[in-house]
């Protein structure tokens, strides 16, 4: 395993790797990788010839007032987790080489955004985008695998890579759980014990909504309404969305029907967590 | 010779003939080929194994009031120049196979804009950009030739690549001329008899302003004023532009130095043709 810091230098190992036509799986991460990154290894692992993870925490897709300075890292740990998983390249690049000057030409998402995270993040996914269409340049890998627990940001890559025919395909990978429900994430680590112990109302309160489905309700407004009551019940972090919208389209719906998403935030005292269900009918 | 209009077939039959390592050198065009283009494929020929021409005119690079329906076609006549400029694959896609759908994403071009050409063509270089980024995906080229008749487009480009690391190199190829000095352009066909023997006076300008510079001048008024005065004096064209700018930064200069360049643009009754030179002080 290697581990480059410049564009160049992961250009020119990756080009003498591809000569043979072995295949690139890339998995794209800020890094603190936990078992959801490791799910998304392991598949690339399978299904590729060379393995590519990035580690970047990506300073144009915070806002603000978000977290980025204090954002979670470790590379000595994560370098470690790659060992382990069978990563061939770690591209852990500076802020300086990914944004070396203040761009000319900007990527901006107009659609599906203007729900769930994207509503409350003015500009959050015109970051992400910015930074995959960069790293898929960089890196040309066949295939880019993304965690569903960030089901918005899976849809609007689809719409980016579809609107540009990036020659890479987008394999989405379910979201990976604590043994009591939990979405793995970076985040959790900021959960004080007593949010810990709440913390899995989330996916409670998702699977609570799933079974109204499943008994027959069709009406979004009382299915969301079961999620809160289960939420307020149990957590004493305050709900920041909770939305039942189309899928991959992310558009209101007046009646359950097809391919819908269910997708939470919570905020807690020091994380905000989201976590989310893909329900087809 | 092989004419492609779908982006699957066009991929495929790329991909295998990439498979020995063969370059790809690609010349973007909107068809009607002149002379200027045909110096694109000579030098593309020359330096690739494998020559992709693309002949699509972009409707998104057009405004509302600009020529889009009746702007020169003749795939045809393009077909035959391009066979005998040794082209291996035109690809002439439609513009339902370009934009399927309508794009959540988009690209903006946020600098080397509000001046020249893009100043009086708002949107005209994010319709260059988009069509441009989808192409290099498509055809994922190692050089691509562009005509540095449309200098701003060249310094456009360079800022899209730069910006998104896209991996191609941007091979900028010098304005072709006919014998009395006017630019080569698809839009000639609309000079009127009379307006086609005042055009040269555009060039004529432009070396007359490098005429001043050499003996010595270093004030862009003055040199602009140059220009104009050999314009009005000798054309019934309407000067549309004519500035000096910083390249290929396109920013206003208080005194001439380093690279600078002078472009031109001039409406007659039904073209409007531009025009420039790169001066290296």
């Amino acid at each position: 395993m290697k581990v480059i810091k410049e564009i160049s230098l992961l250009r020119e190992a990756l080009r003498d790797k591809r000569k043979d036509g072995s295949t690139v799986g890339f998995v794209p991460t800020m890094g603190f990788l936990h078992e959801g990154h490791q799910s998304l290894l392991k598949r690339a692992r399978e299904e590729n010839d060379i393995v590519v993870l990035s580690v970047f925490v990506n300073p144009i897709q915070f806002g603000p007032n978000e977290d980025f300075e204090t954002y979670p890292r470790d590379i000595e740990r994560d370098e470690q987790a790659a060992y382990e998983a069978g990563v061939d390249f770690i591209f852990y690049p500076s802020v300086e080489e990914m944004y070396p000057h203040k761009a000319g030409v900007s990527l901006i998402v107009n659609s599906r955004t203007n729900v769930l995270c994207g509503a409350k993040r003015p500009g959050h996914f015109d970051g992400v985008v910015t930074v995959l269409t960069k790293l898929f340049n960089i890196i040309q890998p066949d295939q880019a695998y993304f965690g569903l627990k960030d089901a918005q940001q899976v849809a609007v890559i689809d719409s980016l890579i579809r609107d540009f025919n990036i020659p890479v395909e987008l394999v989405p990978v379910n979201t990976v759980r604590e043994e009591d429900g939990l979405a793995k994430s970076s985040r959790n680590v900021f959960l004080s014990e007593e949010e810990r112990q709440q913390a899995p109302a989330i996916f409670k309160s998702l699977q609570k909504a799933r079974a109204l489905i499943d008994s027959g309700e069709r009406n979004p407004e009382k299915v969301i309404a079961g999620i809160k009551e289960e939420l307020d019940s149990s957590t004493s972090g305050e709900i920041d969305y909770a939305e039942l919208l189309s899928y991959p389209e992310l558009e209101r719906v007046e009646e359950i029907q097809g391919k819908i998403i269910i997708a939470l935030a919570v905020k807690f005292s020091r994380a905000r967590l989201i976590d989310n269900i893909i329900v087809e009918i």
